[in-house]
């Protein structure tokens, strides 16, 4: 299993731990450290090395911040975090704050005794954050202090290693381009950018920028390591060697000066006192980068990371290869909600969903000889109310029976060599309510609002996000999440810049995959939410148009529960695209499902 | 007659005066000027006096720059204005450029002669614009040099002096709110915004505040001049007291201290000596105004002008009075459309169109004992091609009679006491092309999709804009302005900062009046555009739903032409709400129409 259940938190461990912290942190002089949920890269998942959070607060949450103070600590997450914060960390310890309404740099302005010394890891916090958290402190008469070693290291004893896991070459068929093709056009655009060099700091450009893919997270096949990109010249790339079999360092010899991570700082230094202008994504780098480059002579050119458009934007290989791996997840999906119908209402409990669903992917990847790799996230597996917590993850200790008249909401994703998938959908147990079914329609109308869109060069996700609410809206509901993220190509289920949503200030360009996943959660009752992936297609004329149009190409494969619609409260184009894509589904799922299965999705399909 | 159909434009008056502007130039050690199309207070009128840039150039578009340097002239339009201005500039004396992609300050950086002197008046450009210009020039190595007089008012002999025309009290029956209480209020908020005083610039917050009214400039009821609001005491109103009546004197002595324009310089300079921290909307606020405070000790703070937002959110005298306008000016659009049917295609221009329409309204004025006061623009009355040139304005020189077979687009709007009124209706002169018919019906149905919207608290108009396009960009289509405007109550028919657009990042609050006015443009062809006013609507709870949402009332009452529209393209719910509207237009409008017109109305707005 790639999915684990156990509720990994014991608030009693906290209590000793913050108090050898303390200690520490007294013995240097300092009166405080702040701990984020954060990694040298930023990336969504970290290493168990980098779960310092978790280890010293017992808070689980895959975002968040502590401030540790001598005689007080806080505990900073959002929104869906809050009551997850509340019993998994010693209260008599911690008191939780909101990290969007006030995060550490707004909180300390505010409640930062004065003239403190607060130390902070200058590796695990970006430039701009760095920045933030230094005025605010120094608002307060105090002094921001990097420290050479991170405080939690210094006293978390069985701290794991960092991992190890072997980089495999991701082959030119799936990547669609040559690496020195991509590291060619890459330091080009390092030049234009009018840097030197430029430093690489996210594993997901690594890895897109090389070809490369690993396995030092879960559920993302990430290498962790940098690379120094050079406006002249071969690359340098900075990755363990002992994560390297020898084929992939035969391969990676070809492209780059292959170093070990410990030489990042010297070469860097090296670099800066030559002169040199380094690129650096304020948003992403960390502080401690911008400080060996300035502290040795350099000048540090803010730069978004090169390797972020070039990544979002898929080239026909990557296109063609998620689209077989939305036809193999669509099978699989397709037999688990075949199955799960079949099963009593009563009878099946969310880690069983969860267990069976893993499977019947892996049988898929098997069948296909495209193994599963792995899941892109943990299955969100929500039976009634727990559909209704949108970030819901199940545990032994929250572990629910999926009841007759309940909804049962199932948002998952696979990471296959040829791409990544996420899908969600809402199936009833037993005999679903009218509220339910009209819910349910509405939520669906969003989806279908949004596949059926056209939209000229220029548009934004900030742009139609509302689209996907207005039927919602309408009925007095709405969701209280974005419609839609990027997606990698296996690579990150979350990949930015590309999303549909208020924040989504990016242009949406040819090849961007997205989620479109509308919702509506009713607290303590159910949770609906339908998802389907999306990528933006060319420009394309419009029969007695003036202007070609963009479009969305739907990449996901599975039936919408046609017991959960309501057909009236469709208007005919709505119906229409329904039509159309259940008669996609069974011709291109269909004819891979065995005679029980394929039934099931025929009747699904029919006309609603 | 409102309006004048001269096309006041001589491009042979520009080399003379250009030569004695360069003199005068010369003679003061500048190599250079500006001359924006702006008079002290940034409005979109300017007095005759401020029609500096028409002046020099010939150029009479709403928007622009010149740049005029000794050798070389730069006039800088938006791309609706590219074609005009190139035909009223003399081209031998300017060069057109794009005040949009290049404007003044990225010109400068990228053209402009090295170690130039180029002068500018502090009080036509914002305190950010003039910073923006200033570090161009300076990156040329060049000077930017406030003067103490404008360069063009050295060399224009006759310049207009200031308008005089009488300022009036605007009644509190309109208002809704007695100025006093308004003027309590911008005290406080000035205080809060952490400064003792700030400099309202715009007459229409001026307008607001105090309750008055004036006719200053053309089409909008503004008394051209400056307050300071005091955190604590009465506001420092600098009006020219010839303005004033005795009446509007008495009563303006009550809530401020009343001076002449001329004392502002040293009001302000007096106050900044006192280290009184001064408000200036840097937006807005004149770069002088930043001078006269930072040279005499005082300091800025950058505050949003306070009136904005209570301007924008009418109270429901305002909202009442804007109705009863509605009514009035519907009654008079609607004769204008029953009365231009029954002319034959071919027998009426588009001046004749115009004047048509403004002595109709005056007509309802009349009957109503509420006398049309202005027009509250230049009407746009485009036939065939003309209806696609966005902002057309017919001249003698560009009148075209309205042909059988052809659109004819008429966007206008009234300036009554109680309220301000912007509408545009497409009307077929005879037989309209199935193509018109199915591109008025996609115009529509954006139209129709904001009037059904409803949205919860929070939304901004950029939230929005898609919806009245995804029916045209389904057929690919699409037009180039933003769906709505705001619209100010007895004020300015562009208000800020309320709009429904790409830009329109406020939030839509309760009592916002804005325009929905989606359009279709084909160049050389034909014109379509379809304006309601509507008012954002508090939230209500809806049946069965979770929040109260907001929606749009619609206050423009006039019918849609049947004739353009297929009833086939229209879902159940878009004509259930065509419906509705034309049944409350028969209902609100018909009673006060004579038999011709009123069965002329009702034909109209039978059943699609």
């Amino acid at each position: 299993m790639f999915q684990t259940f156990d509720s990994v938190s014991d608030p009693s461990l906290a209590g000793p731990r913050v108090a050898r912290l303390r200690a520490w942190l007294a013995a240097q002089g300092l009166d405080g450290f702040l701990v984020p949920r954060a990694d040298e890269h930023q990336g969504e998942y970290v290493p168990a090395r980098a779960e310092r959070l978790r280890w010293i607060t017992g808070f689980t949450g895959s975002a968040g911040v502590a401030l540790i103070l001598s005689d007080r600590a806080h505990l900073f997450v959002d929104g869906r975090y809050t009551l997850q914060a509340a019993q998994q960390a010693d209260p008599s310890i911690f008191s939780v704050e909101s990290l969007i309404e006030t995060p550490p740099p707004a909180f300390m302005r505010e409640h930062l005794p004065q003239d403190l010394a607060i130390g902070f890891d200058p590796w695990l916090h970006t430039i701009g954050d760095a920045a933030a958290l230094k005025s605010a402190v120094e608002a307060r008469g105090g002094r921001l202090v990097a420290l050479e070693r991170n405080a939690v290291d210094a006293v978390w004893d069985d701290q794991p290693a960092p991992p190890l896991e072997p980089v495999e070459v991701h082959p030119e068929p799936f990547a669609g381009r040559l690496a020195k093709d991509k590291l060619a056009d890459l330091a080009e655009a390092v030049g234009k950018a009018g840097a030197g060099c430029c430093v690489l700091t996210d594993p997901a450009s690594l890895a897109w920028a090389f070809n490369i893919r690993g396995n030092d997270v879960p559920h993302t096949p990430l290498a962790l390591g940098f690379a120094i990109l050079r406006a002249e010249g071969l690359p340098l790339l900075f990755l363990d060697e002992r994560k390297l079999p020898m084929r992939t360092e035969a391969y990676l010899t070809q492209l780059a000066d292959l170093m070990p991570p410990s030489a990042l700082d010297d070469e860097l230094k090296r670099l800066a006192s030559a002169g040199t202008k380094v690129g650096l994504d304020t948003a992403l780098a960390a502080e401690k980068l911008r400080t060996i480059v300035e502290e040795n002579g350099g000048t540090v050119v803010s730069m978004a990371d090169p390797v972020r458009l070039p990544r979002a934007t898929k080239n026909e290989a990557e296109l063609a290869g998620t689209r077989a791996a939305h036809r193999r997840d669509g099978v699989a999906v397709t037999r688990y909600l075949a199955w799960l119908d079949r099963q009593q209402p009563g009878t099946v409990d969310e880690i069983g969903a969860v267990t069976a669903l893993e499977e019947v992917r892996r049988k898929a990847g098997e069948e296909a000889q495209m193994r599963l790799r792995d899941i892109s996230f943990d299955t969100i597996s929500g039976a009634g109310p727990n559909g209704a917590i949108i970030h819901y993850r199940v545990s032994t200790a929250t572990n629910r029976v999926l009841g007759d008249g309940e909804l049962f909401l199932v948002d998952s994703g696979a990471q296959y060599q040829d791409g990544t998938t996420d899908i969600t959908r809402t199936a009833p147990i037993g005999q679903p309510s009218d509220e339910m079914r009209e819910r349910y329609t509405l939520v669906l109308k969003g989806l279908i609002g949004i596949s059926l869109l056209r939209f000229p060069s220029g548009t934004r996700g900030a742009d139609i996000d509302a689209v996907a609410r207005m039927a919602l809206w309408k009925a007095g509901l709405d969701y209280g999440h974005g419609t839609g993220h990027g997606v990698g190509s296996y690579l990150s289920v979350h990949e930015g810049p590309q999303r549909i949503a208020r924040t989504g200030t990016e242009k949406l360009l040819p090849g961007m995959i997205l989620s479109n996943e509308p919702g509506y959660y009713k607290a303590g009752a159910y949770g609906i939410r339908l998802e389907n992936l999306i990528v933006v297609t060319e420009p394309q004329a419009i029969e007695g148009g003036d202007k070609p149009m963009h479009g969305f190409e739907t990449l996901t494969l599975a039936p919408f529960d046609r017991r959960l619609i309501v057909a009236e409260m469709l208007t005919a184009e709505e119906r229409g695209w329904l039509e159309a894509y259940h008669a996609r589904v069974v011709a291109e799922i269909g004819p891979m499902l065995g005679d029980e299965d394929r039934a099931w999705l025929e009747g699904m399909a029919g006309a609603v």
